[in-house]
């Protein structure tokens, strides 16, 4: 996506093919800075510090990684070491590990002196993948809007979004927001609201940025403002990303995400989650009683950081001195208020029947 | 209420009669210090700048600010210039006009020599009426979490509220706070889930430290985190107060508030919201179509002010810069999401007909 006219995306090579390129999100949105990662533990500190973070771009960013160890060392012992060092940063990233082991398997059979290449050219893939498949999620996704455009008469489509779902957590377009910069792009007047997503504030941080910086509309909003705007007719439709969905189209994603959904439903405003298929869990039922719900450190509740006057970066106490305070990431939005699956093969109903429609390899029934 | 183990109101008259003390709230949760308001000056600056806030606290010190002008000089004139003065601090505040006008009616019929007493009497009248009357919403609501125990075998109940409607916005008691006081004082196990209420963090702020100084458990959660506790059952009971009740039961309150009743209903959990019958407006019926919804400063939700290390008082930017917001400060919560309406005189099924049932005097009908 575009940054003050010019196209980016959230990693790349540099021409040398010596080391690769990311923004460093740690800035955003009050500085963007670029890091030059040169070496594998670059790339690690890199994804353990959140200067990228997303699922597919850490994963994206780990291949790199296992390609700049290969450039010192391409020995088997260092493809072990570097992929165990990579694993290691984010133990429950489920894409960090997929990214690796497509490494290994590409590079075991490749003699030592062909493993830099080969494996700058599978990082490289892993990144184009990533965009292809954003991009078709992006392309499924405007078929909705444009419909709802459509029926608008042209007039602006109001989308709400909870949480960063954008390409700022892939290696470009995103999941969400891939539909929002697609109907852009193709001229059509969208507006989104974005709700700040406390405790973290990825929405007033991230979505925000990106969305300001391809030149998209957008309004930040609080997390509890949301049901009055749907109240009113303000929002046509919201699209979230998810982390995790099931086999029958419940969706874990950001905290506060069931509530808009409540909101949602009760309004009649379409409720759509963009995902990548590799998000659905093919073995879980219920997502309720089955999906672990992360706690995070009540630091992330009563504090806060933004920036002070003159930009610099400030950490303030935002709770009652004394209060402890509970901290679940995420929560589940069950398929019943989900209109829709956007995935890169199209839009899917949330249920079992209707995933298997797109994904019909899955059946184990026809197997 | 209690404040270390001390009893406390928010207004208090100087025992010499002539000044009355406040508590600073625009220095909580983080500083406690209180004011010596001793001129009509005093007691108008006090209200314009937040120093107290809340309905019938703004009342009650209106009163004693007319009481003050009184001892000055207790002319005509000055009666009709100090409430003219007074009535200006906050323009849409309900309760001040009605404290007002209650003191011009006390006083104009007594000579001057004898306003000052007398308006030092008529404010505290109004201040112990109000104690009185949300000490009885206290006792109502206090059955309901009674019964909660009682049904839980005597565990814990776990209640969620929603901004502050506690003590520190009346004289005493609070009107949402009032019954999970009185259970606390009960020897009832109770604790609170509060909501930080963004934008203004009164929840974080405000309720969270009143129940902390009078030792009730609670802990601090984002707006995003209520659905997925009452998903999991670890919410018995949400009680909120309100700005604005039509005659039909429908509800408007703190933004956000809405939400909540939706999860609320989604799973089963009673939604209490507790209201001093003043609140009622007769006149509405259709609260989404006829309650004006205020919009605020988008610096509320651009910037957050909290403690910096060292305890100082810091103010930070946490939107993306360039990026605009939207504030709109309460929302509807229709009467079909509300379990009933505790009121001074008991609680009410959230319809008209339960309403008129209580105060069977506003049934037109009747007459």
């Amino acid at each position: 996506m575009r940054i003050g006219g010019t196209a980016w995306r959230t990693i790349w090579p540099d021409s040398d093919g010596q080391c690769v390129h990311v923004i460093d999100q740690t800035l955003l949105p009050f500085r963007f800075e670029t890091r030059r990662l040169a070496t594998l533990t670059d790339t690690a500190r890199a994804i353990s510090t959140m200067i990228v973070r997303g699922a597919p771009l850490i994963g994206a960013t780990a291949a790199y990684g296992v390609a700049l160890a290969m450039r010192d060392n391409a020995s088997d012992a260092e493809l072990t070491r570097s992929i165990a060092e990579l694993g290691a940063t984010r133990p429950t990233a489920v894409n960090l590990r997929w990214a690796l082991e497509r490494m290994r398997a590409a590079l075991l059979t490749v003699p030592p002196a062909g493993r830099h290449a080969r494996a700058m050219a599978e990082a490289a893939a892993i990144c184009d993948e990533d965009v292809a498949l954003c991009s078709a999620i992006g392309d499924h996704g405007l078929a909705i809007i444009r419909d709802l455009a459509t029926r608008k008469g042209g007039g602006r489509v109001n989308i709400l979004t909870h949480c960063n779902a954008g390409w700022l957590a892939t290696v470009d377009w995103g999941t969400a927001l891939a539909p929002i910069y697609k109907a852009h792009d193709a001229g059509i007047a969208v507006h989104v609201w974005v709700d700040e997503t406390r405790p973290r504030n990825q929405g007033a941080f991230l979505t925000a940025f990106e969305l300001g910086a391809h030149g998209v509309p957008h309004t930040v909003i609080v997390d509890n403002a949301g049901g009055h705007l749907m109240q009113h007719g303000e929002v046509d439709m919201v699209i979230v990303g998810t982390d995790r969905t099931t086999a029958t189209g419940d969706v874990a994603n950001k905290i506060g995400t069931y509530l808009k959904a409540l909101a949602a439903h009760d309004n009649g405003v379409p409720f759509y989650v963009a995902l990548p298929s590799p998000t659905i869990d093919w073995s879980i039922e219920d997502g309720l009683r089955d999906i672990p719900i992360e706690e995070r450190s009540s630091r992330e509740v009563t504090h806060v950081t933004g920036a002070a006057e003159h930009g610099a970066i400030a950490t303030i106490a935002v709770v009652a001195p004394g209060s402890k305070a509970a901290n679940p990431a995420f929560d589940v939005t069950p398929a019943r208020l989900v209109t829709g699956l956007i995935t890169e093969r199209g839009v899917a109903p949330a249920s079992r029947a209707g995933l298997l429609q797109l994904f019909p390899e899955r059946d184990i029934r026809a197997a």
